[in-house]
């Protein structure tokens, strides 16, 4: 029996669903979530969606999202983890889970431990979206418009709306049903990139100001310091895909994002083109993720932060 | 006979194409010239490419776009003509074309008049490159990676990154593809996404560190000064798209950037969502537009130009 198979048999199951996903959670994380909890709902299991947040605006349009609580007020029997590489990264979530409950791991990074009781981890899936979408698939539940738009949404932009090296046919198929089950991509698309808080657009404006660009070209950065989270009113939920901007930059190899948390910890977002390891190199500051879109928190001051890892990566880069 | 086979039925018998697109062209007009070239030529025919231009930046990374030439150096018996509403949208290029030669007119604009001797236009559509795509498959052409790239590319800029209304099942699965022939998504999106001068982005982040919303939240804004430019060290040219920006603000109908060229003149670029006309608002101005996305340059200095179209386009937001 095939990994998707064990965690079907697992759901098939299970009379209640915990549905839980990683903590600063992005569409794939929520969008997964959502399309899976709506549709195990809609075959007859009680259902609880989990997230410690925070929830950026952009996920607010995402249809079922006001069931997201940060925290389960009772025991499940079984817990689906999506989209998480290790318990920690649910921000306790499963702490208390009740002895004899199941866990049920499901997710597309390749750091993933195996942590669940059943684990299904397919590092050639673009997205967790993807996952759920073949899970239901498989399952033969129906695909509502709202399931669609979830997993659509999840999909969309955990492949940087189809631009990244993940965007595989498979990735591209599934969106296509989607949309043909009544995912409406220009409703998605207005909601997830149409809903900025200008607070969020200032906020990127004072880190895009100052930019910078390593002399050899391979780096490129930004800074969102508390100063200017300050001046802009509004925090680092705003800032989680500004990274995208240096990584924009022609020639660049591997971007950045310091993001000030506090006086002593500072979260770096990192990215990368072709075969250069951030992942690898988030790690070395006890962060992970993936080859080409990693992250990592370092409790130093913002400027021993940015020189702790700009150095390491251009070491990287130069090689 | 459908639209598509006669238009095939042409190519088959053509034993040299021109194939030619709109002036001022974008990935849509471009990819679908080149995806179809390529294949047409693979299949033995002589092919030329042409365009008036300009081609940004953002093309130059389409296989085989060193093909395209400004105007053709000989007649040709066949012109395969893309993406385009009217001859005179070429730029002239059908004008000099020999008596007795044919025009084939492939496009996805609900205003082409079917200016060819054979037309096939489809508003369904979501791209030239989706049609392409559909003719290339139905007659039995090898879609190669390179003109899977290019195809690939015409979609996705087309649909807006597969974010707009007019991503269907068909341009999804139509990409899907075209990935599983060979065209990678990330290279794609490299290509056109990830060109950008940090220049660029420090100007748009001194523009949106200002970002302004009137009270009511109808109308956003952003400003692009001399003063921002002197410091970002670019001029205008790199603004071109930063309306975009206020035009993402949650519940903006109108968006504006206003753009000082010199001490008394301003360039204004407009944006509004669904009914609301900026064309009519930027004709007041003595400038014009579409609907949704319109233009108009006041001789005035910046505050006063400011002040004058912010006015009237808070009395059209407020109808």
């Amino acid at each position: 029996m095939s990994d998707l198979h064990r965690v079907l048999e697992a759901l098939r199951a299970a009379a209640e669903v915990a549905v839980l996903s990683h903590e600063s959670p992005e569409a794939d994380a929520i969008g997964a979530s959502l399309g899976a909890a709506l549709a195990l709902e809609a075959a007859g299991k009680r259902i609880g969606v989990y997230n410690v947040g925070p929830l950026p605006p952009a996920l607010r349009a995402l249809p079922g999202v006001e069931r997201v609580q940060p925290a389960p007020s009772r025991p499940y029997a079984c817990y689906l983890v999506l989209d998480t590489t290790e318990p920690a990264r649910t921000g306790g979530l499963l702490d208390g889970r009740p002895p004899g409950s199941q866990v049920l791991n499901v997710d597309h990074h390749l750091g993933n431990r195996g942590f669940g009781d059943v684990n299904w981890v397919d590092a050639a899936a673009s997205s967790a979206g993807e996952m759920v979408y073949r899970l239901l698939v498989a399952g033969g539940f129906p695909l509502s418009p709202p399931v669609a738009a979830n997993l659509y949404a999840a999909i969309l932009t955990d492949t940087g709306g189809f631009r990244h090296p993940n965007t595989t046919p498979e990735a591209l198929r599934a969106a296509a049903e989607l949309v043909a089950e009544g995912a409406r991509p220009g409703e998605i698309g207005r909601g997830l990139y149409g809903q900025r808080d200008p607070r969020e657009l200032r906020l990127l404006g004072l880190a895009l100001a100052d930019l910078q660009v390593s002399a050899d070209g391979r780096l490129a950065w930004i800074t969102v310091s508390r100063a200017a989270q300050a001046v802009a009113g509004i925090g680092l939920e705003a800032a989680e895909d500004f990274v995208q901007y240096p990584r924009g930059v022609a020639g660049v190899e591997i971007a950045l994002a310091f993001k000030e948390v506090a006086a002593t910890e500072v979260r770096v977002s990192l990215r990368s083109w072709g075969p250069l390891d951030v992942a690898a190199l988030a790690s070395r500051f006890g962060g992970g993720g993936h080859r080409n879109a990693a992250g990592c928190t370092l409790h130093l001051p913002l400027e021993a932060a940015r020189a702790a890892v700009l150095g390491a990566a251009a070491g990287l880069a130069g090689r």
